[in-house]
């Protein structure tokens, strides 16, 4: 396994990859990584010939009062997981060659950017959206994977994807979780131990809900009732939405019907936390 | 020569001529091709192994009460001029494929969109941003062309591909211009004969412009007073700005100095017409 540093050189070995008709699948994350990343290493060691990871704590995607500075960093461990996991390319680059002076250009990627986490984060999505797209012009892979549990950013980066012609395929992989059902997140380790334990609720109220769809109840102001009455019970968790939206466009559904998305953010003390489910009745 | 319609199409094509190791240059361009154009498609001859031009009148570039109907139109004799050069694709796609319903996706260069002419035309240059690079994704060429006569353009561009990191280069042409210096402009058909005769004051005012700075004329106010008054003279004409500005960030320069770029964009009757000059002293 090769840690690459520089943009040139990851470049230049991506292009000489695919000269050669080697497909490359990437990996792109902020490091810390945990089971849910390996999910995602794994199914694109099975489907591709290269895989990349790369690991960048992207400023553009983090908010003047958000927690870039204390964002676990480990790039040793990190490198060795991906090592043991049989990853080609760990690709590394500083934010100084991300973001040189005089950088200038954004994605957006309207509507979808506005609505769920980025009403309490509004320049979140633009950040991701810019660092994924110049992180696929400098891998340029074949397939790109990311996790379920960053339901509106896969949807975002989907629809990036197609809207700019990105000649690639977008794979969104299960949420994996914790035994006690708490989705696995680099941000976990903010939790102290008693948040870790309220830090279930954002599980439980999914489970309910997703009880009740079963059962038929297609009223989403019902479900979201009790999903916050489940939440509340907690005295350290706050919500910050729960919303039921549809697929393509994330507004709000009037009626629980066919492939809807269940998305919530709750802050467990400090620490916000997000969850989903997609519900398909 | 091949006209492609079809996105997945050329991106087929563009994919297995990479695999073969041709290189592709590209010029995209709106269609109503001129020597301009012409002058932009044999220097790709000249350096690639293909030549891709694209024809299309791109809708997000137009502001609401601007030509994009009226915007001069001629597949069959664009086709025939490619054919001529030795063009071996015209990618020709329609709006409805290039942005299909529920297109949300827009690259934004900031601060350089917003001035000289993008202070008459605020969205242009985030439609042009966009659609380029949209064409770069599906044209993936080793070097793309670009007309020096519109210099803010290419700055935008250059300053994407780098930003965006897109495994490309970007080249600008010099500008072509009639005999009497009105520089080439599809636009040019809408001017009556009079307007015709009306427009050289466009290159008169930057022929002024560098006489004056070649006689170590440094005050960008000064050239700009003489500039105003050469234009003032034509009935039909009618200022929209003139502007001495630094080529990295398109700020207004404090005096001329080493390289700056001289633009100016002027209504003809009702056309508008843009040209530009590097001062290097």
């Amino acid at each position: 396994m090769k840690i690459i540093r520089s943009i040139k050189e990851m470049q230049a070995f991506s292009l000489s990859a695919k000269r050669k008709g080697g497909s490359i699948g990437f990996v792109p994350t902020m490091g810390a990584l945990h089971e849910g990343h390996l999910s995602l290493i794994r199914r694109a060691k099975k489907e591709n010939d290269i895989v990349v990871v790369s690991i960048f704590v992207n400023p553009a995607q983090f908010g003047p009062r958000e927690d870039f500075e204390k964002y676990p960093r480990n790039l040793k461990k990190d490198a060795q997981l991906c090592e043991k996991e049989g990853v080609d390319i760990v690709f590394y680059p500083s934010a100084k060659q991300m973001y040189p002076e005089g950088f200038k250009t954004y994605v957006e990627v309207e509507e979808l950017s506005e609505v769920l986490c980025g009403r309490s984060r509004p320049t979140h999505f633009r950040g991701v959206a810019t660092v994924v797209a110049k992180l696929f012009n400098i891998v340029s892979p074949e397939i790109a994977y990311f996790g379920a549990k960053d339901a509106q950013q896969a949807i975002i980066i989907r629809r990036m994807a197609q809207d700019l012609n990105l000649p690639l395929k977008i794979k969104v992989m299960p949420i994996v979780r914790e035994k006690d059902g708490l989705a696995l997140s680099s941000r976990n380790v903010y939790l102290n131990p008693d948040e870790r334990k309220s830090a279930t609720v954002l599980y439980k109220a999914v489970r309910e809900a997703a009880d009740l769809a079963k059962k038929k109840i297609s009223d989403p102001r019902y479900i979201i009732q009790r999903m916050k009455q489940i939440i509340r019970r907690e005295k350290c968790a706050r919500i910050d939405y729960i919303a039921i939206v549809n697929m393509s466009d994330l507004k709000p559904v009037k009626k629980i019907e066919g492939k809807v998305l269940l998305a919530l953010a709750v802050y467990i003390g400090k620490t916000r936390l997000i969850d989903n489910i997609i519900i398909n009745v």
